[in-house]
């Protein structure tokens, strides 16, 4: 087993992300509730957030606020759709057209604003030439460099068996694909040139695990 | 929308639990190799983790080195794995028998040490009856609290469109699961008695798109 860095992202620290996506999301929801400011306060009571951790995050990129005014909520979620490279769409490419790959392709959480799959890529004859449930193409993985040059992809998901993860990652990395999310249960090390994020559903249930382990269950 | 928390993990928090998870699959990797002691320098250094945060995560749970010598392995995997409640097998039951629950139930993550995925329920008819690729048995959805009598689950993953998430987590909550690992995507609340983990799979790519961002793609 080669011992290496787990890999931890590096650049906007995931909390960070995690939280301005949290912030984005009660901005949508404000904005379609046609509210027009908001204070940090208010963000934070109805998001379950820290107000002071939210002025903090938000300071890191900028001068968002407005004395006595607070947030104007068309205008931050603007901005912030912006630092986060939401303002255009992200094409998304999915390697494995196996139940996960299918699942994530089909998926409301991979098909909001700012996302779109453009294709699943397998290596199966039989799947091949197929859609899946929502009509995303399964093309062949021997064509994704070939086939990419057309559709620019900015994040490859990989959902193969761990066998071929390497594989994959090498494929999407040499087809210039910038971010490799990963979901195969193996660690794919870092790439030249390309941000990798390896998702350990272990995790998961290991967190499960141990928050009812400190309640006694 | 209902407007609440979002559902935040209380007790345990989530990045202590996974820097744990990371210091236990390393503890894991030096007992095969025949490692009998390490210190927090050496494990931090092989998992590209900070040593003094490994001491400070530790601490908060007991006394676990020995000075001069660092770490027993076989010794702290042992107290890892009763602190996080991984000493005996956890139960996991997933509701929703499609893509995404069928790929949860066959994934190796989902079948390592310390976790065993007990049954799927579903209400479509074609599918109950029937198992998964790896032999996990597809049961009834009506039948969940009536079958959890003999089987007792730890952990109820939901794995259905938005639109069922609210009603497996009741289903689940009143079959007295006591964890639940949701990947609908919504929001599902805390419920009394059980602890609640959604899982919002945008986030990965909102992530990806931010360290794009960031790097100027």
């Amino acid at each position: 087993m080669p011992e290496k860095k787990w890999d931890r992202p590096q650049g906007v620290p995931e909390a960070t992300s995690e939280r301005l996506s949290l912030v984005l999301r009660g901005l949508r929801a404000l904005e379609a509730q046609g509210v027009h400011t908001v204070s940090s306060f208010q963000l934070a009571e109805r998001f379950g957030m820290n107000p002071a951790q939210i002025r903090k995050d938000l300071a890191q990129f900028g001068e968002f606020g407005v004395r006595g005014v607070g947030y104007r909520v068309a205008a931050l979620k603007t901005k912030l759709k912006e630092l986060m490279g939401l303002e255009r769409t992200r094409v998304v490419v999915i390697v494995g057209a196996g139940n996960l790959g299918q699942a994530l392709a089909d998926s409301r959480n991979f098909n909001v604003d700012g996302f779109k799959v453009a294709a699943l890529y397998d290596i199966d004859g039989r799947k091949i030439g197929g859609k899946s449930r929502t009509g995303v193409p399964i093309l062949d993985l021997a064509t994704l460099a070939a086939t990419l040059d057309d559709c620019r992809a900015d994040i490859g998901v990989i959902a193969v068996p761990a066998e071929g993860a390497l594989e994959a990652a090498r494929l999407l990395a040499g087809a210039a694909v910038p971010a490799i999310l990963n979901f195969a249960p193996v660690s794919v090390p870092a790439v030249e040139g390309t941000f990798v994020r390896n998702v350990d559903l272990t995790f998961f249930l290991e967190n499960l695990s141990f928050q009812l382990a400190v309640r006694g269950r």
